[in-house]
């Protein structure tokens, strides 16, 4: 491909960036999409729409990138939480970094590369892009030493950024910890694998256990009960619920009740006799044996202090260690209840089976990948289905071919990854969905990066030379004859999949359904490492290849404190992200002592955890405790994109009533 | 090499083996040497010889061995502890291993390979060794299903040994954990990183940190101190008196005084003088500073239960995780005091270090046995030094040159690889004895798998071929290629080494200094795995040279399941073996306050951990604790060994008074 391929594939791009840009701009400015954009902004202060009809309405402006570039860090941890800021910091430092790669890519390697061999130069725009590699400098040449020099700046400047990044995160997490209110969840352990004994029953064997260890700090418990019919009407409740929602977005509040009312009375009058039977067995203290046999070996223990909590979780309980595993409880409405039935017993194997899964997937999903490879090479391709000959040879499908369309394959057969990573990551165990959903990225990630990336080389080779596999000396060799080839590919990947799907995010509204404190920000961090030090290898490889000793030489030191940065930032910042450190708890139970919220808490822990939210509504409207729970809600911050607060089950209370 | 050969060998060692029994037979019996084996049994009760000069003295016998093999695991529970058991467990594990090994290989395999092709068979003493392994059945024979056979007994067996092993030695730990009387280290945390502070010294920022945070359960603390004079003078006269107490061991009791207060009564002086300097500096509460500066940041902490020790220790203190950085303290006499001053931000960096150290050796060896591997390969050397050929020729030397000169030669230079071990583990800033002994056998074991295995059949192949290192995809392959052509060298080598290496460590008597409560299982135990697995990838790469893919499809699933196998393990058990449960402390903790043991055990953890033994004796008297001290130590069942009490502080107390 020549610069012309190249700048055809960056103006499709650039152009259908604008047009989404310019389509947001104005679907933004539609009064009717305000509750889609604005919910948040809605949700405190409604925004009026003076002029409905005003033709500002249907040009597209620019002043928002503005407003949105100028939004300080404070403002968007006050509107989105530390997450975001966190999404915002990563995206900004993305952008420094790949600054500095630029700027000095194009004043020092650039010209490098383009004057490294003795030829004659073809006019700049139809000059091929391999004539901009590293690979048209000639053998054993003197100037290696500018690559080097650009490859310390890089690594150096990513790290130093890093630094600072994971450093103000950090401080960022500790001010979000202090800083949330009192939620359930910092109370709460889970209890997984409570022993079977003949005599009590799992929630008896729960309240003695922690009762004798934990008499200081120890409040109540909420058993876990294996999902039956109420459990099953719930779900179809809400699924109807929302399929209304979607309908009339506008209406809910009043139109709710009454569209349940109208088509499904017979279910709720079954789920009322149900939710009836059940309450009367919570209450009972008896041991009913359908109650005991509805019990699974999982509970949620709450405990006085957030620190008794975080101890009881870390702490090893029994002798046997697949006995009374304990970890800290996921958020109510972050609970994946069906999961917490898996016994304990299985999940181990779980994990390793679907580990395993992802890699078959990994591997299966070769086939396409290896389609898309051929498409790079044309000359392979047209040799091997010599029909196409007649069409490639037009320039224009050529460039488009080459250019775009082996990106657009792959990013459509990549939207099937997601989807699959998930059903992995249910089949895993989680006990939590933003767990599920996390471990699922994590999966997704890997699974871009290698195939994006390694696949992509390793196919590229399959197709020109049969032996893929090499020896593990020749491994950065290898890389560095295979990554200069393919350089082609991931201009026009970047160029492509980087604009079009940067600005196609903008068409998603996302709401933040969790907020995990930044946790994510390690798994950046180490992707970055990782990333920095293949970069740091493939260099080292392409060094060896061009026969240059001090360039190689120069290389090495640098990989190694990489790696040295890499293992001080997991030492001096990484703790803070996995366990919550026992002076900021302390300080927190202490201020909640002070402000003499304790009991209110206690209170309302008992009918946070419930698998039922119906039959919790119900008993705590019978215990008088409903202002209390107000209260509660009215502290908990984020509780005002609760999605509890939508579930059918309030609605279901009143009409109960 | 052949039969003869072979039989050469075991001839040599099967000679040393009976001579050093029979010289330990015989030297056991003199009462000269009664204090050296029986020290354990003359403490309670001293062994009287009746007649000093029989005949018997001077007989071998062998009723020893029949009653060291019929003791019961509690005998030898009682007389050496749990690691005692632990390594006997180990010693009869392997034996019952290879039994099963032997059986199925002499039975099944050696017949099988001994057949496995259509040749002219010599007679059986003269034939060549190479005929009796796998190497002789010849390529996609169906009898490959033999061996495959054989790897799946010997792995199921290991397995199934390695689990029940597992099980019962879990329970023992537990049962030693709980039966353990209380020592002050179940009740201390070793803290590290205190901040500095300008208002306050290290001491103050303990007694603040810990009254603040753990009110309830806090005792005091014990800073550590800048090793001084003191320190010095006291290593010196530990030294004299070992050196005194070689001389005339039966006689110490008497004449220790009398030599101490001979030679060297000014350096006592000086020691006197110092020691009151700092007991006044100790006693004394203000901010002194001499004290400021002689205090590091690290600082024994007690606590009232032991759960909360553990609780303390294994919780993140601070926000800062390089700051508080709490573990359990080692046992008072295992404590190393002098990597107690290394500042905690430097500990990874060491072990970084060390670690780079010890792989660096690793191939730093490579020169020593690459010369000893040329011995096995005689035809080569004679070709590369001619004028060996002469000596080469006679029989015997080439028998004694290739069966036994090349493991001797190994064994001399392993015995170089425990002490830069050593140094390496102490420059690592391990904080106690056993802790710095436990990491340089782990790295001496890495070491000598390393050597002993991989190198030699790695510079064999440098010999022989000079591409060493194969692609990822065939290390199977090559290791398939590789180990059978030096099996000759590892019979001869476990042969060699085996057999007079074990009876060598009879002439030794170990005396136990710590009790580790079996932790060294786990280690045992993967090393166990990987040689297991590591079999079943050479294995896996035998099958695939000799053409047999059913063998290989049958190999790859066991290596999966001994995998599983082992994460199982991993789950299942080895929690047990890192941290103490909850449940068991508790219980412990309840036990002390129900014996009303616990102010004494308070009293008592005060003076425990003192860097300056001499000091603490001196304030201990002051304070009339001494009668407490001596009912500590009783009740202490180690301490019957405790090197502190052998330790001239004792001694210099009482020249003081």
């Amino acid at each position: 491909m020549d610069i012309a391929g190249l700048l055809t594939s960056a103006g499709i791009n650039i152009a259908i960036c604008v047009v989404l840009l310019s389509l947001y701009s104005i679907l933004r400015k539609q009064p009717s999409n305000a509750s889609v954009y604005f919910t948040r902004k809605l949700v405190p202060e409604p925004v009026k729409w003076s002029d409905p009809f005003c033709l500002e309405r249907f040009v597209p402006s620019a002043s928002w990138i503005m407003r949105a570039w100028q939004a300080t860090d404070e403002e968007i941890l006050a509107a989105g939480g530390v997450d975001a800021v966190v999404f915002m910091r990563i995206v900004v430092f993305s952008i420094r970094v790949f600054i500095i790669a630029a700027m000095i890519c194009i004043l020092l390697v650039l010209p490098v590369n383009y004057y490294g061999q003795d030829m004659q130069h073809k006019q700049i725009h139809a000059e091929s892009l391999e004539v901009f590699t590293i690979g048209n400098v000639k053998e054993g040449s003197k100037w290696f030493w500018t690559h080097c020099l650009a490859l310390y700046v890089i690594s150096c400047s990513a790290c130093v950024l890093l630094y600072f990044e994971y450093e103000s995160i950090t401080k960022m997490r500790l001010a979000h910890i202090t800083g949330s209110p009192p939620s359930p969840s910092h109370f709460t352990v889970l209890v997984r694998g409570i022993p079977w004994s003949q005599d009590h029953s799992y929630s008896e064997s729960v309240e003695k256990f922690f009762s004798t260890y934990y008499p200081a700090s120890y409040v109540s418990h909420q058993m876990v009960y294996r999902a039956g019919t109420v459990d099953k009407l719930m779900k179809d409740a809400e699924k109807m619920y929302r399929v209304l929602k979607t309908v009339e977005p506008q209406c809910r509040e009043i139109s709710m009740p009454c569209c349940l009312c109208g088509g499904t009375t017979h279910s709720f009058k079954v789920l009322n006799n149900e939710a009836e039977s059940v309450k009367s067995k919570i209450s009972d203290d008896g041991l009913q044996p359908a109650q005991r046999e509805k019990e699974r070996p999982a509970a949620f223990v709450f405990f006085r202090t957030r620190y008794a909590a975080v101890v009881a979780a870390q702490v090893l309980q029994s002798s046997n260690p697949m006995l009374w595993v304990t970890q800290l409880a996921p958020e109510p409405r972050d609970v994946y209840w069906s999961n917490l039935s898996i016994p304990y017993k299985q999940i181990w194997l779980r994990k390793i089976a679907t580990l395993l899964g992802a890699i078959v997937f990994m591997f299966v999903f070769l086939v396409p990948v290896t389609f898309v490879q051929g498409l790079t090479q044309l000359d392979q391709l047209s040799h091997t289905f010599p029909f196409l000959k007649g069409i490639l040879r037009q320039k224009f499908m050529n460039q488009l071919v080459t250019g775009y369309l082996p990106s657009v394959i792959l990013m459509l057969f990549l939207y099937a990854a997601p989807p699959t990573m998930m059903l992995f990551s249910k089949v895993e165990g989680n006990v939590s969905r933003s767990g599920r959903k996390k471990s699922a990225c994590i999966k997704v990630l890997y699974f871009t990066i290698w195939n994006v990336f390694f696949v992509n080389i390793l196919s590229g080779s399959i197709i020109r030379q049969l032996s893929v596999f090499s020896s593990v000396r020749d491994i950065p060799t290898q890389l560095a004859k295979a990554v200069p080839t393919q350089a082609t590919f991931f201009t026009t990947y970047v160029l492509s999949s980087g604009w079009a799907s940067l600005s196609f995010e903008i068409l998603h509204v996302y709401v933040s359904k969790y907020e995990s404190g930044g946790q994510f920000w390690p798994i950046v961090h180490n992707t970055t490492i990782f990333s920095l030090v293949l970069t740091q290898i493939i260099a080292l490889g392409v060094f060896g290849i061009k026969r240059s000793p001090v360039a190689s030489g120069f290389t090495i030191p640098l990989i190694f404190f990489t790696l040295l940065f890499n293992e001080y930032c997991r030492q001096r910042f990484s703790p803070v992200f996995k366990r919550s450190p026992a002076q900021v708890l302390i300080e927190m139970d202490r201020q909640d002592e002070q402000c003499g919220r304790v009991e209110e808490i206690y209170d309302q822990l008992r009918s946070a955890y419930c698998q039922f939210p119906l039959i919790a509504r119900d008993l705590s409207t019978s215990q008088d405790l409903s202002t209390a729970g107000n209260t509660w809600q009215n502290k908990d911050q984020g509780s005002s994109q609760d999605p509890e607060s939508l579930k059918p089950g309030n609605q279901l209370v009143k009409l109960n009533e």
